[in-house]
């Protein structure tokens, strides 16, 4: 599939990702299709450029699955049962209810020599195949599956290898409002004193697009507890220069943090949006338990919907009045504690003479108070509404956080 | 990037998919750092393995972009400048009113005896690059100048190489409501037509899971008129198996078909969602023009706003009636001609002793009459979210075709 542009493939991306986490230079990636003399054509030629070979795919029972044979062939021995793997296979369609099809034993069958990574999700397991000094890695192609065998079998090999024996953990930290220059910037002084000191940290950006930058801690240690350790000192280090732009750690993004403000002040939102068409409500319902603290939204994308449903006056409505009347108009339609609004150009073309990007965000918390905001942002259409939805949760949750 | 892991490889997908189109067979793939060095290993290994490779990036004006002089290596050739490459980089920089850095030059210099396939969008053209009876083409790496150079330059030079002269068009005729084994097992008859007979139209489907399923026709002809004719005389026979599936034709997806029925008969609408959260109003949203018949929409996730501001009855709001009550409340609030509601389980957990799946379409057309149907999708949380989006679009679009 992968060949015929049929799927994208993010399994090399996972496995770059895995071995640039820690340290390990990978210089060459290779595709090749279901077929033995290629795929040995292939290892033949990576072996001789590089110490160490990861595949990924073909280790299932069927015909096509032909990843065994080739490294079989380049290993230069015979394929053999491996018992433990035959049982284990058994055990697993045993443990599911399932009838095994024979053919499911061709996953036992392994190159002489090969040590077998045991698979605690999938079936096959990966497998570590000498070669000499050097060394070929079989992995499955099921994304989790690979991100298994590489978590627990092949880096700690690697590691092994080249002589680490090494706990990896990393935290990721993620920011909104600041420009990755600026957050370089700012964070230049923890840099140097992380390439200076002997803790085996490191920092990262990734710029996530709409859901901001994230800075990513990665600590080596000999023990998770020492890795850990050292992951909360640097994480209070980023938070004492760049906390105030920091809304959630690891999985907590923009929408789940704000969730969480609203859920410890015992309030509900309601939203309502003009350009942003929706997207928001959506983004908010797909948070786990959003039902504690979401009553809903109104997509007032026609401008009678506005002055109708919502009391607006008259008017201009990309404005900051008519942010503020949309956000208590829906704060009162739906019974919400604090209304959210967004009203805006999302383009091509400009409207009431205002250029595309020009969004204000309207807040009504009733007794809280009120708060607007105007942006201006760039792109594209869909960009827009993109930037304007993350946008706009930021200022609520700031909201939030001072009442 | 690429290796390491940063961005995902899409150019790759994109040099599959052209070729297959044209049924050349891509073999290998293979990713590799900016290095003069490591680029021409690649490049030699992959012309022993292969008659035409094709390279991807590196084509720009840097020190990284090293491409060009690796070509050189394996060609055995020296660089040398361009002229014609020179004047017309000079030109673009010129007409874009920007001052041309000095390295802008080394666009120019290309491997002796290679010719420059000329670039529209971008500034550094492709180029086709002899070796022996084999060939080397480069291309850049920026998404939309790889489609240019590979649709003008690349595939009609391999067609050549291979001694064919051919238009190549395609046709993409989406569906929805079939799966893809009963599609195939009606479209059987015509697939051996397709065998059989001299047209040179091959069809193919393509699974697009929420988008429905693809039929794409792809016909190859001496002129773009002969291959239009058999697209149309063969999307007429798909039509006549499987018609009251298809929605749309090549970039018309389901809310643009929406969208197109209710403006031919000068309609507006409004949505009322609850399980879907806005995902229904955001993609409508996104369909140019949706503001001529689009009025917007409700978010109605508690339950109590859907009793309170669309005037549900009290009692399960999984229901027919409570679909029903929706589209009409939500007809009369927006002050649209058709009210289109959404309410069902998107699980985990079952509701109102409902599994995870169970969905209720309702639709109000005041005169035009009132409709419901009944859904049960599989998948998880998001996956019903998304199948109910487009399957109650779908209802709707045939509520208004018998209208």
């Amino acid at each position: 599939e992968l060949l015929l542009g049929q799927i994208v493939d993010t399994n090399s991306t996972r496995i770059s990702q895995a071995l640039a986490e820690v340290g390990i230079d990978c210089y060459f990636q290779t595709r090749v299709g279901d077929n033995v003399d290629r795929i040995t054509t292939v290892l033949t030629q990576a072996l001789f450029r590089s110490d160490a070979v990861i595949t990924c795919g073909g280790l299932g029972p069927t015909q096509d699955d032909v990843t065994r044979d080739a490294i079989a062939d380049v290993m230069g021995v015979e394929m053999s049962l491996d018992e433990g793997i035959a049982r284990d296979v058994e055990r697993k369609f045993t443990a599911r209810g399932r009838v095994m099809a024979a053919n499911n034993m061709n996953q036992a069958m392994v190159p002489k020599g090969a040590s077998p990574i045991p698979a605690v999700n999938g079936i096959a397991p990966g497998l570590i195949c000498p070669v000499g000094e050097k060394v070929i890695y079989a992995a499955p192609g099921v994304p989790h599956e690979l991100d298994e065998i590489l978590s627990t079998g092949i880096i700690p090999d690697l590691l092994l290898r080249i002589g680490i024996e090494t706990t990896i953990s990393s935290r990721v930290i993620r920011t909104w409002g600041l420009s990755e220059s600026r957050l370089s910037e700012l964070l230049n002084p923890l840099f140097r004193e992380l390439e200076r000191n002997e803790d085996n940290v490191t920092m990262a950006f990734l710029a996530s697009g709409v859901e901001g930058i994230k800075i990513r801690l990665t600590a080596k240690s000999t023990s998770q507890y020492d890795a850990s350790l050292a992951l909360d000192r640097y994480q209070e280090k980023v938070f004492s220069v760049v906390g105030e732009f920091v809304f959630g750690i690891d999985d907590v993004n923009m929408e789940a943090a704000v969730g969480q403000e609203l859920f410890k002040r015992n309030l509900t939102l309601g939203v309502a949006e003009s350009l942003t068409g929706g997207l928001v409500a959506s983004r908010i319902v797909s948070v786990a338990g959003a039902s504690n603290w979401f009553n809903g939204g109104l997509v007032s994308y026609a401008s009678d919907v506005k002055f109708k449903v919502l009391s607006v006056d008259k008017g201009p409505v990309v404005s900051e009045s008519a942010a503020l009347q949309m956000a208590s108009g829906v704060r009162e339609l739906l019974g919400a504690d604090v209304g959210l609004a967004f009203t805006g150009v999302a383009g091509p073309s400009a409207s009431e003479g205002q250029k595309p990007g020009t969004v204000w965000i309207g807040i009504d918390g009733g007794p809280l108070g009120v708060e607007s905001k105007l942006l201006r942002l760039p792109g594209d259409r869909e960009r827009i509404r993109q930037y304007a939805t993350i946008s706009g949760l930021d200022i609520l949750r700031r909201f939030l956080l001072v009442r």
